[in-house]
């Protein structure tokens, strides 16, 4: 089952205590593209300038991302430059530079318009509205959103909130959209807005997953050497969504697995720059931090 | 199996965003020896002071646990004063008056000295040594640290951990003692200071057990209301090392299920101010939460 993924394809300037990258292929679309292509087949929609070569688009190609709603604008592709400190958590940012980003009006290929499963990356809420509208066929709609939008157009944000299945949003996301310190409250919150399933990404301590009655938490995977974070939320939303398409959307979906994959994802995604650990990364690779996962977690029960 | 716990026992007073207490029953010792007499039988070493009346013994003797090493002193009993802001991560503390525990030189009742298994609370290192070698029985030794400790007294505090079998710390401090920020990295710098095994407490983010090959992580539980956070390290501490009692020391010690039973009781500690939700608390309860635990953990494998 195919995905739809609409968000930003970018050239990131990225420094890390472990180094640095000049330009690298990045953007909220190329991240979770890249990740979910391990699983089921991705459409990408985003705008890149005329300085985006074949040689950009070569890795996606690689994984056989369909660049079929990738437009080239006149203009420079957006550039976004940010530095980590010791403590990787949270990205300072030193240069945005929207160029053709800022004009972006996504135009889903016709033929694109009954992909079941979308996903709706960081951007504008008045877009990722758009983007559902012009998806008419979707059967299943998850969307992710940043500080900034819920900061600048929280009733665009809200309204859209109305027709999602699935929210992801980060812990200090979710307690700025609710006001609510508790993460338990401030998916309750989050929930009376519409989606019936929240993840919340607690970067390096995990993610938990709220739907129904049910509440699944897992922990981060523990590493010994995290090199850039960057795109860590792209790749788990795409380890995430990738799964659920790869199973279909008949069955109860599972968002529990779903999730253990999108960790084993992000836990690759920040062991290098851009996208170069999973560039090279396997299927054996996958499934052998899976059951890691699994070894991690278990513990027997009380006799 | 009994234990014997060496720490503090204190009057608290808590200001948190949803109320206060003076003067409360606290200190580690006593927060640890009331979750740790669910599972086994507690020896408890402490000093107090002639404030420290028959009422105030009443809840640990409700819990039976043995007040043969609680010293009563001239003058006062420790006095501990803390806030907590909006997100109950780490107090600030306002008061601290030692009171009769500064001249506290803990002295080991002589039928106690082959008690099996001890747990040095947070106290002096150097204290912490000097029981170490009172109890002579000892098989299994756990020891806290603050700090407080790891600034003032690192060399004393490395001796110490050169006698310890496991290290309960929590994510700050083990970056502090080590000056490593990833925590896998500093486990590991630990490790070689001599304890085999490692428990970083990371409050609401959950635990991470270390121990030979295995690493084991579990997500806190998450509560939609936490009134008092105070106690929960030592409560975990409580149940954690209540579970390896009651399990004995002859077969392959458990560490994850002792984890999974300290958080239940660090989870619990959490939902009222100074010991009240522990005074009220039940077996049954500890086993149904212990089972949320396995809800809130579980999922399937990779297909």
């Amino acid at each position: 089952m195919s995905i739809l993924v609409v968000g930003s394809v970018a050239f990131d300037t990225v420094k890390t205590p472990f180094g640095e990258v000049r330009d690298a292929l990045g953007g909220s679309a190329a991240h979770f593209a890249v990740a979910a292509s391990f699983f089921a087949p991705v459409r990408l929609v985003a705008v890149v300038g005329e300085d985006f070569t074949p040689a950009h688009r070569q890795p996606l190609l690689d994984r056989s991302i369909d660049l079929g709603g990738l437009t080239t604008a006149t203009g420079r592709t957006f550039r976004w430059s940010g530095a980590y400190g010791d403590d990787l958590n949270s990205a300072r940012t030193l240069d945005t530079q929207l160029n053709v980003f800022a004009d972006f009006r996504p135009n889903v290929p016709e033929v694109w318009r009954d992909t079941p499963l979308l996903f709706l990356a960081n951007i504008d809420p008045d877009l990722q509205w758009d983007v559902l509208h012009q998806v008419r066929g979707a059967k299943l709609v998850a969307a992710d959103t940043m500080n900034y939008w819920i900061d600048g157009k929280p009733e665009a944000l809200k309204k859209l909130l109305g027709r999602v299945d699935i929210l992801l949003i980060n812990d200090g996301e979710i307690r700025q959209l609710t006001g609510e310190r508790n993460l338990v409250r401030a998916v309750s919150v989050v929930r009376r807005l519409g989606p019936p399933a929240v993840v919340v990404k607690r970067g390096e301590h995990g993610v938990l997953v709220f739907e129904g009655e049910s509440a699944f938490a897992l922990p981060a995977f523990p590493l010994a050497s995290v090199i850039d974070p960057t795109g860590a939320g792209d790749a788990f939303a795409g380890g995430f969504l990738g799964y659920l398409a790869s199973r279909g959307l008949d069955g109860e979906r599972d968002l529990r697995t779903a999730a253990v994959v999108g960790s084993v994802m992000a836990s690759y995604q920040v062991e290098d720059f851009s996208l170069d650990r999973l560039k090279r990364l396997t299927m054996p690779e996958i499934r052998e931090r899976f059951s890691r996962f699994e070894d991690l977690t278990r513990f027997k029960t009380l006799s």
